[in-house]
């Protein structure tokens, strides 16, 4: 079957995700930027192990590295996960009767503003 | 490192998810179960390969199969995607700070109730 550039995008984004060291490194990479040892320390492997999750977090468009003098830093990008986060929310009643009712609240509030 | 068993669960779920013809899968499901057979249809592939994702996707416990004669009925089982997806919001602004706006607008719509 063919797949859509964002078909792609999910496969990628939830490929990285399904992996609980790289769910650790996206947690811990939400208080700000690391360098790649940083990251690395909490995790019994080696730097190359750790340089490989990072790539797949990168490709995946989850991490964005930034290299300073001979530091590498990675940084969270969260616009990815947005999306994926609006592929599982379809799913999820709990989260569309929330939405349903943020929406109405939505409504009012701008009609009570333009009268 | 040692992983929990929701930290597996949640392996699983985004492993299973992160695959368009599985995602495909799923949505088809949400009308109503479907045998095998009939959830194989529009694909270009054995009904083998079928089966080797709807095995993913039962073991994920996203779909749960009953067997009737000699039909095997696929159902979609929602609640494990909703834990993936309270991960996945957790990282997303967008999704916070609209639940930010619905709780506050819960608050001021029960103070209105009660007064």
């Amino acid at each position: 079957m063919p797949r859509s550039a964002s078909g792609r995008t999910l496969d990628l984004v939830f490929g990285a995700v399904a992996d609980a060291t790289r769910r650790s490194m996206l947690d811990r990479l939400r208080s700000g930027e690391l360098t790649v040892s940083e990251l690395a320390r909490p995790y019994d492997m080696s730097l190359n192990a750790v340089s490989k999750h990072v790539k797949t977090l990168e490709r995946a468009g989850l991490v964005r590295r930034t290299i300073k003098g001979r530091e590498h830093f990675c940084r969270l990008e969260g616009s990815r996960l947005e999306d994926a986060a609006a592929w599982m929310n379809e799913y999820s009643g709990f989260w569309s009767s929330r939405l349903d009712a943020l929406e109405k609240h939505l409504v009012r509030k701008r009609k009570r503003s333009v009268q």
